[in-house]
Order: structure tokens, then C-alpha cells, then sequence
């Protein structure tokens, strides 16, 4: 299975657009962290929603890479995203993934995002469900 | 009511960071459309998930200010998006919200996005559920 | 493609358990009715969640028979309900059912609830998302 | 706060149609147990995803009343439901239930359902949303 830093450079080269960084990577789950900047905030000085689910799907898709490999074509086919508490602007949002099922052709995990600091009060989840299609070529 | 213009205009002052331009708002729903760059990309040439909610979630806060006007504080409380087919990055995203409940405190929209000129081939389905203070002050 | 009389005798022998019964099968849609009783009542007088989705999840099941026939394994993988407004225990609850999506194994489908005579004033709004196992074994 | 004999006592009297049986109510959680008959199962032997459902809404229920208290008018507002296996019919089906988050006005928590005996591989995952109506009179 790839390393943390496999993924990382993985990410760097196929998906540049994303500031999302890996913290680590675990059994069947991840952890990432995402900066905020102007580009993240919305009215009320506070993250905005899609923001946030960014950060929950690069790291479900982090924590899936970790568990099947890089090879696999794999997307995201739904994702449900409750947000709980306004995240402040001034610290990063990490994101504590983990799957929930790993199945021959769906693959479901959940995501906890809070602010750095306080993974106690998290400020949305997100369960998500992504589509492998083992016949694919890998993004090259 | 406020008109399409006077929401443009709140968009442009409130909500810089978004492209998503509104192009109608109509009985309880809007119409809006969002440029396609290398910010909204993602692997495979196709749009990205984030940017694809940050449509769904512009245009049902769009068709919610036409509704209620641009007073109340409005926040996203869930958001599920399923997604259909992947968007070519050739063309516009264009969102197509309606509301489908306007309660006294949620309201939940549905909205239908695709590619520009192609709107029988939905790209994504998102419902939204959004919270409404009406004792919170104006974002100013 | 079966006809609606087709579906229904499949639906008694197959699934004895549900009363819901098929209105109409059309292109990519069903529409389905559910009488209500002591079954289906919770606190309040009003008709329980899990009564609502088994009217979505049964109508939805019946447009994506109309359309792919009634030989593959289908089997709901995510359902996403809103519940929008209180549903009386005195009226049918009516479903109108459509596919949003017919793909090669995922099928996306979404369903408006309704009192029955009450169509405009939807009380549950439903996404499921299908997967079906073309190679499996009809029930027989 | 109420004990779990209390709430027991409250849904057999308010809600006399679910078969579901309080096993345990802890801090912001509550574990449930629902027998499995004829009424629960679906074509193939296995549990109809709609009393798969009524479990996991009845347990969050329970982990809200044992939060909040017997009085207030709780409503579900969303569920998403991911089916994650297909479950036996031979056994129980559990709902291990844990609020996410207690607003003042509403409350999110989800629930991981497994076959009785097997809790690492959960049949569903669900998360819910209830809205919590603080001046409405107690049903009585």
C-alpha cells in the first residue's frame, strides 16, 4: 500500500488545485488539513460549505488511495454534508476520515472536520460514497 | 422583492470569491451559471465535486433571497449531491434551483446542474436544506 | 418493458409485505399509492418516516422495473429524505416517482410525496441512488 | 434526565407500533434492539431498508429524549441512509446511535446498524437531523 508521502506526491502532481495537505494516513482511514484564506471564506467571516467538502473529499479520497492503491479510477458518486458549527476563519480544518465499508465496487467513509485544535466541537460531517472502476487506466 | 440585479449586486459585495453569476430568478427558483477554469478542475479533465456544490449552493441561496429577501441570515444546514455525469470542462456549469419547501425556519431546495446547452443530461443533483434566522442582523 | 399490470403481480408474489400499490408505470417514472393505518401512524397523529420511505423506496423500485425489466438484482444503496411537511393520517400518501439517471449500474431516482389530492404540497422529498447486479440470479 | 425505563415506558405508550426495544441510553447515545418477522424482510431473505430505517430514527430518538428530556415536540427534518451489507434475517438488528451535535433548535446524530453479534460489519450507516420545537405541548 502507498505511503503518506506516496499520496502526497500523488496529489501534487494529479490534483494541483487542491491545498489540501495529508497529515497521515491510517488503516483505512486519513487525516488532512486545509489553510484558510480569502478564497475559503464567505460572508460572515466564517468557511464557506464548499470548502469544507473539499476537504472531506480529498480526504476520503486519501484514506481510499491508502486502502486500495493509486491505480484505480475512483469517484465520488454521493455525498451528504450536515454542517454543525460556523468554523472560525483563523485556523486551518483538518479532516479525520475513515471508511466505513469497503466493498468490490462501492467504497463509503465518513468524515469529522474542525477547526485545528478542537476536534471535539466539529463543524460539519460528511458521509460519502465513491465508485471504483478497477478497469480503468490510471490518471498518468 | 428584490430583483435579479439587486442580488447580482449583494453577491458581488457579500460574496467575492464567487464566479457563479445569477442569469434569472423566478417564482421560488433561479437560474445561475458558473465559468469553468483551471480552479474548478480535477483529475481527468472533468469539474471538480466543490465546484459543482458551490453551484448548487449560489443558485439555492439565490432562489432563497428572491423569495424571502436579502435581510435574514441564511445558513446551509445539509447538502446532498449525487453525481450523475462527469462535466465536461469545456463548458459553463449552469444551476437549476427551485425551492421545493419554504417554512418559517428551513427551507429545502433541489437544484439540477449541467453543462451548458445540454440540460437534459444533468451532471449533478444536489438538495439543500438552509436555516433561517430571522432575528440575525444583515450582513453588512 | 413489463407492463404495469406486469409489475404489480411481481410485486405480490415477491413482496408480499408492502401495501403500496402501483398507480401508473410511464418513461423513467411510477406512480405509487399507500393506504394508511394503524401501521403507518406516529405520535401526533401523523404518518411515521419509515412509512414515507418505504413509499419512495417501493416507487422508485417500480420505475426502474418499468425500465430496465424485471430479471436483474437491484438493491438501494443511499436514500436521502426531507421530511416537509405533516402528512394527515386520513388521505392515501400518493408517490411520484422518476429516474434522474439510468446508468450502466448505478440508477438515480428521486420521489415527490403527497396526501392524496394534495400534489402541490409535497410532504417528503426522496433521492435513492440504485445499484443493479446484471449478472445475478432473477428471485424466483 | 429520564432513565431508560422511563423512556421505554414513553414509546410503548406514545408510539405502540415500533417493535423497537431500548437496550441502553448513555450521554448523547442511546443502543436499540429491533426483532426481525416476516414484516421486515424483503425479496432475498434479507431486512426491508425501510425497517432498517425505523431502527436507526427510533434510535436517535431515544439518545434525544435521554439528552434533552420526555417534553419537548421532536421532529425528523432528514435521514440519509447508506445500506452498507445485506443483512440476516436471524438476527436482531442493532442501532448504535450517537448524537453529533445538540443545537437549540436542531439536533443531528448518527447510528450504525449491525446484525446482533456482529458490530464490525454494520448493514447501514445513517445520519439524521431533528428539529426540536421547544414551545409545542408535550404529546399526551
Amino acid at each position: 500500500m502507498p505511503t503518506s508521502a506516496e499520496i502526497t506526491a500523488f496529489l501534487e502532481k494529479e490534483f494541483p488545485q487542491t491545498k489540501c495537505m495529508v497529515e497521515s494516513v491510517g488503516e483505512q482511514s486519513a487525516l488532512v488539513r486545509h489553510p484558510i484564506g480569502f478564497d475559503e471564506l464567505r460572508p460572515g467571516g466564517t468557511v464557506s460549505g464548499p470548502a469544507l467538502m473539499a476537504v472531506a473529499d480529498v480526504g476520503l479520497y486519501v484514506a481510499i488511495l491508502g486502502e486500495i492503491g493509486m491505480k484505480p479510477f475512483v469517484a465520488t458518486t454521493n455525498l451528504n454534508i450536515n454542517f454543525l458549527r460556523m468554523p472560525t476563519a483563523e485556523k486551518d480544518i483538518m479532516g479525520d476520515c475513515k471508511l466505513i465499508k469497503v466493498g468490490r465496487t462501492l467504497i463509503v467513509g465518513e468524515a469529522s472536520l474542525y477547526s485545528d485544535g478542537n476536534p471535539t466541537k466539529p463543524v460539519a460531517h460528511i458521509v460519502g460514497t465513491y465508485y471504483v472502476d478497477w478497469e480503468a487506466k490510471p490518471n498518468e
